[in-house]
């Protein structure tokens, strides 16, 4: 299947759908929810949905991580549009939650998706042992999306790097770690928790960056490949959210732009230069399609994707 | 060993300590989590250790069960005291964390501290299948915890409901899931996660309230008689913290007191008055008692503390 971000996937759409059906929830959070969920692009469902498929399996086994990190996404972005931090009253071109329901109801709906993040990977996935995989790398990755916007936001970071290492560093975690445990989770997804080494039930990381897995290990001898592919995406994707920062109006966007600047924030514009930047976006574009290499045709929608990515305009 | 909720059993408190020591996290953060954290009378992880040991296991075993439900109960505290939620500047006799540290760093720290504790069952149980089964139990306690607060502070209860019916059912969620699942992940742990049948894996709940598990599946009998214990112990919580709010002073309870009446909330002293909420409490203490009598020595830790929980003065 060829992925197109502007067109998300209509099996990602209802089951994002189908994991608020069942709750028993105030009719305020419910709906609350809904809102925060409806309208994204779905490019981390949409790359957990392809990391399936890369290594065998189709797509739709990839649905519980898909729609977790799906709801991680949403709680964040419901979080940092608040008042304390980022102050953001536009979103996906509408009211941000808390301009429209409140700043209260914001704040819990946020805390609820980040709960139920949890409970659909516990709930909707084929074995306790699997969940309890994915929930390793989606809290790690969760954890380090919220240290990304403390040093984002209040900064913190260790003395003696350069400008450069701090924005990698911000972004690694802020926007890189859900996106890796998207690709990751989805190609976890395709093993069903079968065969899982006794290093992942004490949490040792499955690679290091870099490391390689034996197949019977993850489901997949192309784990170690996904994860280098995500950590160029995540990056790729970061630099096109600054360029568009700069470039483009908000009546694209669907949020306010140019704020970055306007705040002085450290971007990758204002270290690289624009021309440079867009220089980064195309190595990265080709090293994530490079890591693809021994995956052959199964890796097809991740490459797309990442084509598309790298040509997004909003 | 006899509880006492004044004193918290060390190794629980080393424990939490343990939890934050290998975190690369920024500086402000980490310290915000140990302020959160400290202080702390520890009664969901000392309900965890001792419904472990109630089913024939050392409560070390409950230590990750046990983290994490004092992290989830740390978050929530950091969040209702935010001032669009309950605008509390005491907690545990101390500055809340949004008047010490900020806003910005309060809705964060209590977001990590939620992913923290995801984290800490994917990480410290000794198997990905037991690890599942656990964030099955915190992360729908979890939901219902934030409904409850919902319920509480916003409203929206389902219609036809007596006073009473609509005290119970916000409590229920708001402090009574997460107390319950404390016990139910404490004595889960017991079982060490061996021997779960099918119907968990899909997330089917292990008891509905009164069922009743074969041994194997728990590695108890008696999971349904530790959860009839919590939902007494964690509704005469309640009770007693309601009671504690018209008697006592902030000087003694080291938070705001009388603020449930000045607010006009729905309380028990309100609709059951003082002499029918006591005597609510030792129905509920004694049918908490009654609901451990198939359990024998090993669950005197748990009648110890629900006796302790009775009397608690703050």
């Amino acid at each position: 299947m060829i992925p197109d971000p502007s067109h998300p996937l209509p099996e990602i759409e209802a089951y994002l759908r189908s994991c608020l059906d069942d709750l028993a929830f105030p009719p305020a959070l419910l709906d609350a929810l809904r809102y925060a969920l409806d309208g994204g692009k779905r490019i981390r469902p949409t790359l957990a949905w392809h990391a399936c498929e890369a290594v065998g399996s189709p797509g739709e086994a990839s649905l519980p991580a898909a729609a977790a990190v799906e709801f991680i996404h949403a709680f964040s972005l419901i979080h940092d549009d608040l008042p304390a931090l980022d102050n953001d009253d536009l979103r996906r071109g509408r009211p941000t939650l808390h301009i429209r329901s409140g700043e209260a109801l914001a704040i819990l709906a946020g805390d609820a998706l980040h709960a139920l993040a949890f409970d659909i990977l516990a709930r909707r996935t084929p074995s306790p042992a699997l969940a309890g995989r994915l929930v390793d790398e989606l809290a790690a990755a969760t954890a380090g999306m919220i240290a990304g916007q403390v040093y984002d936001t209040l900064g913190g970071l260790p003395p003696g790097l350069s400008d450069r290492e701090r924005l990698e560093l911000i972004h690694r975690n802020k926007t890189g770690a859900l996106i890796r445990a998207s690709c990751r989770m989805g190609a976890l997804c395709a093993s069903s928790g079968a065969g899982l080494p006794p290093a992942c039930a004490s949490g040792v990381p499955l690679t290091s960056g870099a490391g390689v897995l034996p197949a019977s290990a993850s489901g997949s001898p192309h784990l170690s490949a996904i994860t280098r592919y995500a950590e160029c995406v995540g990056l790729m994707f970061q630099i096109i959210d600054d360029l568009l920062d700069v470039e483009s109006h908000h009546d694209t966007a669907g949020k306010r732009t140019g704020k970055d600047a306007a705040q002085g924030k450290l971007t990758y514009p204002s270290i690289l230069g624009l021309k440079g930047s867009r220089a980064e976006v195309r190595r990265l574009h080709d090293e994530a399609l490079s890591a693809l290499r021994p995956l052959g045709p199964d890796a097809e929608g991740l490459r797309s994707l990442c084509r598309l990515l790298a040509e997004r305009r909003k």
